[in-house]
């Protein structure tokens, strides 16, 4: 087990920054391509990076430490972004962002302590009995996940420009 | 065709500070988990990236712009990097990655004009006859990629902290 909760926090307090530096100010042509129908482009990804922030995580965290197992987490609907980024901006959503990270880390230290039990468990509609250090663990790995859609989804849209280095770039396979 | 020089540029531009937000003060156990015997950690992907920025981008940029396909282009040692990154800390490698970085934009913008034509050939020790066009591209992509392969591995960390949602983390398999 490589968990540990002050590195997990390090990598989530990072990602605003790291798809700001990324994403703020690129041209249409890079933030709005996709992987063809029914995927996401750089937009719709940082927009689900916020659903997930509003109803997922924290809400989760609490449900595990306030009631155990004894009530289902709520599903998460993976669409719900794709109607909440309408008309915003990619700065909108990376400010919006930051903004619900934030608030997210700051109740993410005050619900844990020094004396918190990560083998504490919820129950997760699909998945059954999951643990504290499981749902933090995937929350990191969540983040890192959708940070390499965006630059895999980036890289694509090249890859009828690349001519034989196609051969040894193996992210457009 | 996508490959438009002004938003490669832009991408260019945006990774030394994307890899620093993402790194900079990130515990060693991030920066220095690899995915193998063989493979690289993040540490060692940014020493690559500087050492692709020393001797490859650039450099065969101006052997298509003055020589043409008359001279091939001298082999790239993809493992150099690992005897330059001896003794220096991930914080070394993201400002010598930025500097560099920063050395090949100006030339770039220095050897590219408007009347510049992408269509220009050099000669690719493998793949033979390449287009500028596509030299400029592949940098591009290659830095997308090796973000990709940095959070990937990263991510790959905690393949064992997830539990049952590593049925859905496909970054993971």
């Amino acid at each position: 087990m490589n968990f540990k909760i002050e590195e997990m926090i390090e990598l989530l307090e990072r990602t605003p920054e790291t798809l700001k530096q990324l994403l703020s100010g690129l041209s249409d042509g890079w933030v709005l391509s996709n992987e063809g129908e029914g995927t996401w482009n750089a937009l719709e990804v940082v927009g689900h990076l916020i659903e997930a922030e509003k109803v997922n995580w924290i809400p989760r965290v609490k449900m595990i430490l306030t009631k155990g197992e004894s009530e289902t987490f709520p599903d998460f609907d993976r669409f719900a972004h794709l109607q909440q980024i309408q008309g915003k901006t990619m700065d909108d959503l990376l400010n919006e962002f930051k903004q619900v990270r934030n608030e997210s880390l700051t109740d993410l230290k005050t619900l844990i302590t020094i004396h918190t039990d990560y083998e504490l468990k919820g129950t997760h509609p699909v998945y059954g009995s999951v643990k504290l250090s499981e749902l933090l663990s995937t929350w990191a790995v969540h983040d890192l996940t959708h940070i390499t859609q965006i630059t895999r989804v980036m890289a694509k849209r090249y890859r009828g420009d690349v001519g034989s280095w196609i051969n040894y770039l193996s992210i457009l396979k």
